[in-house]
């Protein structure tokens, strides 16, 4: 029954039941955590491999000759450019291997713009005003970054399809301080939604003002699929960029970091020929090269991208049960409740939850109260204000099955005390 | 006999002489390297049991606790933090450890003070001018990263025991535009001279007139001895500057590519608790924290600091023959000459050469006309400029002993030739 059809009475009758329902779960004195996205041991198992592909029997020589042990290979070793290039569908030659992280290649894409300008215009940190969107609910680590540089952070909504279009094309195309969007287009952190073939193209055509505007393309779960039967495909930028005639709008960002080690995987970013002109003018004076071993080693591990495809599979096999554990907790606990929606991903890392207006911080500390940890309500949006305080992300990957039916039972529970506390107060 | 004590016709029959043999070593049709400090390929043999240390059956968790193959850790693991503390003669709570590359630390910390500031003051960014005090002849690449920064380079001399001090004490403490003063402290680059005791001293009681004024302190070569009985001694920086009162005035970078890996090492950067809560405040934004599994990987190499200081004396006995035959060549072809100079070091990857002035550039010039590639002539200098055209830097790890031969015997040969030639024309 819908909360918001129950009388008054009925309603205070649910809180009590819940109440004590709570208590009860407190008593069981949990520590367990929902809040990031980190994948469990099980996953990290998978990539064991990666530890005996290379022997101090191996020969860490690349086809071209490059000794992998020495210095050079700015933009990265050509095999992994080849594998890179496969999982980001990018040709090798836009691709820069870095190091063991996207977030530092995004961090790095902004302090070098700040520091030094895109393509010649003027660089950030001259500029009175520079200004990002950041489609909500979007990712913490991304509006950290541009809060740092103090870039002003416009939120811009997002529906089932991606952000709202036609918001965004008005904007970057009206003010010049507009000079980056954050996107995380495919299993989107956390809505866990994809763009759509529509988002896709009018990203590709749009107009901005400024000249140095880019798009900042994290695709970090291009192959984080939880089906093989069910798939959200994407249109991939660069080539759709290209052909609507702007070939330089776009970084994209992507990385191992869930596929083999996070932090101890290889990094990457494509962009077009300009663009990457631009950014080994300064790569080069930041690095000799970044680890090639490394960027070996994955290579040799993977062999090919269908290597990594069906590694991608066995980590579906331990995610997919756990989704759908917490879909269908949710499902069953609120399904008729009328007090909350979810996102039920077909990949990624995040489940989205959207509460009642004004119950997500409550929510989250009622269940850290109750020794579960979600990510901080308002992180989701710029400088952490939520203005609706509705917004929710569920990481279930890093607990156990066992872990998580516990976690995603009190979830619920609070969802349910603390709308029903509000609707009492309100009424 | 010294050139200058010949006489006309002396110095023409010996040119003649020279050419001759010149140009049969022309005919030798060489493809030789003296330009870079590159290990050689049976320095990097030395590492391969790295590739052993870890495998599918290992278990990664560090003492706390931490598992390696995932998220965390800003700093770095604990245990890499005392093996590199132990190398850098630091305490571990100084110390961040980094990816893979010391280059990419001192980028950094550059482009944070340029964006951000350093403790509060303004972001270099934001200041009119911003200079840098470069002792030379120094290191090409510290001199790109501020060139690329736009900021202003003042060269210092350098004598036998570091950069002049009384210049650098009285630069520092009369302009507030001097930010830094770039430093190879120990088997300099490229002269191979390490600071003396008093040197160090005098750098840890400068009194800047800029307050985010810090020595850019690039320990490279700490570990890099030729010789049991004969090595250099550095007072550590970041003690002295305790001692001194100055304790956050530097930035110390460290790593292990020429000790392990080049770009498969890690890097690291001591600094007081001042600057390191500082810098953590960027670097929470930048990265969710390094490749642990390698600092892993460091740490059960070496087991620890004992076990690296061995491994050292390996690379010292690959390095000091190729040292040695330099030196002996030169004490040999120009020991009488008086056309130059140069510095017999104890250890790092570097001997420094002094022309007769106005030889240098033509020096290397006529080098690369028979085959050997040396650093180019003036690369010591900030903006490739030196005035007296007189230093050049011999790399001797990367070539063979076999072709070092050659290309040294080629090298003195060539700097016989310009200094005649030279000499001919002015008289």
């Amino acid at each position: 029954m819908r909360y918001d059809e129950m009388s008054r009475e009925e309603r205070q009758q649910e809180l009590e039941t819940l109440k004590k329902e709570y208590r009860k779960m407190q008593a069981l004195d949990l520590h367990l955590n929902m809040s990031r996205g980190k994948p469990c041991q099980e996953q990290l198992d998978l990539s064991m491999g990666m530890m005996d592909v290379l022997s101090s029997g191996s020969d860490l020589t690349c086809e071209d000759g490059t000794d992998c042990r020495n210095y050079g290979q700015l933009t990265g070793i050509e095999e992994a450019r080849v594998l890179l290039g496969d999982m980001m569908e990018n040709n090798p030659n836009d691709i820069i291997i870095y190091g063991n992280s996207s977030l530092n290649v995004m961090y790095d894409a902004v302090s070098r713009a700040y520091t030094h300008g895109i393509l010649g215009n003027t660089p950030w940190c001259k500029l009175e005003k520079v200004k990002f969107l950041c489609p909500v609910p979007g990712y913490d680590r991304h509006f950290a970054i541009t809060e740092y540089f103090g870039i002003e952070m416009i939120p811009v909504p997002m529906n089932n399809h991606g952000p709202e279009m036609a918001i965004v094309e008005k904007m970057v195309a009206e003010d010049e301080a507009i000079k980056g969007i954050w996107c995380v287009p495919k299993y989107s952190n956390p809505s866990g939604i994809s763009y759509s073939d529509e988002t896709v193209r009018r990203f590709a055509r749009l107009k901005p003002a400024a000249k140095d505007f880019r798009i900042f393309w994290d695709n970090a779960y291009g192959m984080h699929h939880l089906y093989d039967d069910r798939q959200d495909y994407l249109i991939e930028i660069l080539a759709e960029c290209k052909r609507a005639g702007n070939p330089d709008l776009v970084y994209k960002f992507a990385s191992t970091s869930k596929i083999t080690f996070p932090g101890s995987g290889i990094a990457a970013l494509a962009t077009s020929p300009n663009n990457m002109e631009d950014i080994k003018k300064q790569l080069k004076h930041q690095t000799i090269g970044h680890d090639k071993v490394n960027q070996l080693r994955h290579v040799r591990f993977f062999g090919d991208i269908h290597g990594m495809v069906e590694h991608m599979r066995k980590h579906a096999d331990i995610l997919r049960p756990k989704f759908e554990l917490v879909e269908n907790t949710m499902e069953q606990e609120l399904g008729d409740k009328g007090i909350g929606s979810w996102s039920t991903p077909l990949g990624g890392y995040f489940i989205g939850f959207e509460s009642l207006p004004g119950c997500a911080k409550e929510i989250v500390a009622r269940c850290k109260k109750a020794g579960v940890t979600m990510t901080p309500a308002g992180a989701t949006w710029p400088y952490g204000r939520d203005p609706q305080d509705t917004s929710i992300r569920i990481a279930p990957t890093f607990p156990s099955l066992h872990d998580l039916e516990a976690a995603s039972r009190l979830f619920c529970l609070c969802v349910k005390i603390v709308s029903l506390e509000k609707m009492l107060k309100e009424n």
